[in-house]
């Protein structure tokens, strides 16, 4: 007990040290999680999917939950607070929605330095609002605390199902059809735009005339800082009849999501690059700034677009759907994950996803 | 749209400026939800109590969160990450227990820094794993992420009750027993303990003899370092009969706590002085720093106890139970939140809880 202190605050240094970048995210969770045993019976699915599976009626309660930290998650000099409060709770949602279940719940916890005054607060929570009214959940609870560090959000969300009802990674079937909603690459393509006027605004000297406006982009804009879960997707399937096999939001690029699924499947893919929805102007900025607009679909994250598989006998149902494209479909494992480029090349697809760590 | 950028980074300087510290913590949560209307039939109680309460089957859910930040919620200079990973459960788990109700899941949030190594981290879950086997908790999901301003731990905790059987804070009636479980102060008086060993290690030139070891101190640290929810009392409790009318764990005070209650039950209250449950060596370490323990245990928090009312009729019943103390009674709201000196002197009781925003 002497040495109470010593051990304390010096035990980081006596130990190995193991960089986290190491492992990655997936990585770093499986390793911290994995022996841990599940003992409640009302316990369904645990750690692995978007959202965690309990039991406590008929009906399954579905939970997921998201920590946006300022400087990593998002910059508060070209995020307006009103927005960052309704995509903070629009990603919650998400989750819940590619589980297939309807989300009733959030909690959100704040961490505020002093630099925030109660109007900035009262413009994150008019954002917090909005989306909870337009998708009729109920915040209720949460904790605010003083920050040393800037603006922390912490939003955990409820939900439910039909057992029946829950889609989950783990169910794709070889010859299963590959489908996206909306467009990829869009919100990717919207921060370039962002970050490109922040720069030009932060150097002094700029000329205005090498200052784009944002006219006609708009759509760009919004779809990195307002994003939209799409309730109206999975209405769309339900009423079509149709129940994907395994479905999951795409918050980390086209690649990483499908690979998730094909892991957790135990199965292979083949998606073709032709197919990958693109939006028009994404794909005319992406050009004005020598990018690669199908690989920002493939790497760029943050559509939060619904990425799932459905049986073959569903192809007639899907191609009724508006905003829905099949992009590709399920193989055997052994053929691995591939794009099938224009020209039938087959590229292994990189899952360059969350690189956070690496300093 | 041309004045975008301008828009959201300078909206902050040409808005009214309220200083959150005007509000203080639960001013602040009241002032930006108070118009929040609830949308779910599944919700039953929202904002308010020590949890929220859903109806997804015939018993009710409830849901409660708790954001920890590096440096204002714990210093990692004297909390070893083990000891911080089973004080964040546990801190969740008891706001679940002072509902009256049985924590089923968690899941965990991390913020991580550079600075942290996967052997930190595998410290940290060590600590939360061996809270969950305690009190059989699933840990069921979250999120991990780099930070770039060291270690943020967001825990949320879902747990189910009977309808009949939660205790909210609203129940307390006039002549009700107030009664608080283990000791008061503790906590507060740990972390000075430690807090005195940090600075006098800090300086270089201190003598060794001015350093007084922790020997015989040993329970004030356990209690500031890890504190065990009270499911304990909640079991005897249920076990002679007793259904408490209101109840809520003491996080920031005793005063600040009682005050919560009898405010949301609109009662007022008489705590007695020389019934406040107060342990002998904080007692002793309390006077060796010159400071008054009741204050410590009026206003230290973290010490996690219950407190509760309980009906008059459960008197014989309560004074049964080991480690129940009963230390006033509730009163009409005409006679405020006094605490009833030694000497029969009445005293508001003051609420010194959340300071944390003011700078």
């Amino acid at each position: 007990m002497q040495n109470f202190l010593y051990f304390c605050g010096q035990n980081i240094s006596f130990m190995a040290r193991t960089e986290i970048s190491t492992l990655g995210e997936f990585g770093l969770i499986r390793h911290l999680t994995d022996k841990l045993p599940l003992q409640q019976p009302s316990t369904k699915k645990g750690i692995g999917d978007d959202a965690a599976v309990m039991q406590f009626g008929s009906k399954r309660t579905l939970m997921t939950t998201d920590l946006l930290l300022e400087g990593i998650h998002f910059n508060l000099e070209y995020v307006p607070l009103k927005h960052l409060g309704y995509k903070a709770v629009a990603v919650n949602l998400s989750d819940i929605y590619a589980m297939n279940g309807t989300p009733t719940q959030i909690t959100v916890s704040l961490g505020v330095s002093a630099r925030f005054s109660v109007e900035d607060l009262e413009e994150l929570y008019a954002g917090m609002r909005l989306a909870c009214e337009k998708y009729k959940v109920d915040l209720v609870g949460g904790d605010t605390s003083a920050s040393m560090t800037g603006l922390t959000i912490s939003i955990t969300c409820l939900g439910i199902a039909n057992d029946k009802d829950i889609v989950y990674r783990n169910g794709a079937k070889v010859n299963d059809l590959i489908c996206v909603s909306g467009n990829l690459g869009t919100a990717y393509m919207g921060l370039q735009l962002l970050e490109r006027e922040r720069i030009a605004h932060s150097h002094q000297d700029a000329q205005p005339e090498s200052i784009p406006a944002f006219e006609g982009r708009e759509y760009l804009l919004e779809r990195q800082l307002k994003p939209e879960p799409r309730q109206d997707i999975i209405d769309k399937l339900r009423e079509a009849g149709i129940r994907p096999t395994a479905m999951m939001d795409i918050s980390d690029g086209l690649s990483s999501e499908i690979k998730h699924i094909c892991h957790q499947s135990n199965v292979g893919c083949a998606i073709y690059e032709d197919k990958i929805p693109i939006d028009f102007v994404a794909a005319e900025v992406a050009e004005e700034m020598n990018l690669n607009i199908v690989t920002c679909a493939l790497n760029g994250g943050e559509d939060y677009e619904l990425l799932f598989t459905c049986d073959l006998k569903d192809y007639e149902k899907l191609v009724g759907i508006e905003d829905v494209y099949i992009v590709g479909h399920i193989t055997k494992p052994e053929f691995g994950t591939m794009l099938i480029g224009r020209n039938g090349e087959e590229l292994e697809l990189q899952a360059q996803g969350w690189q956070a760590f690496k300093s």
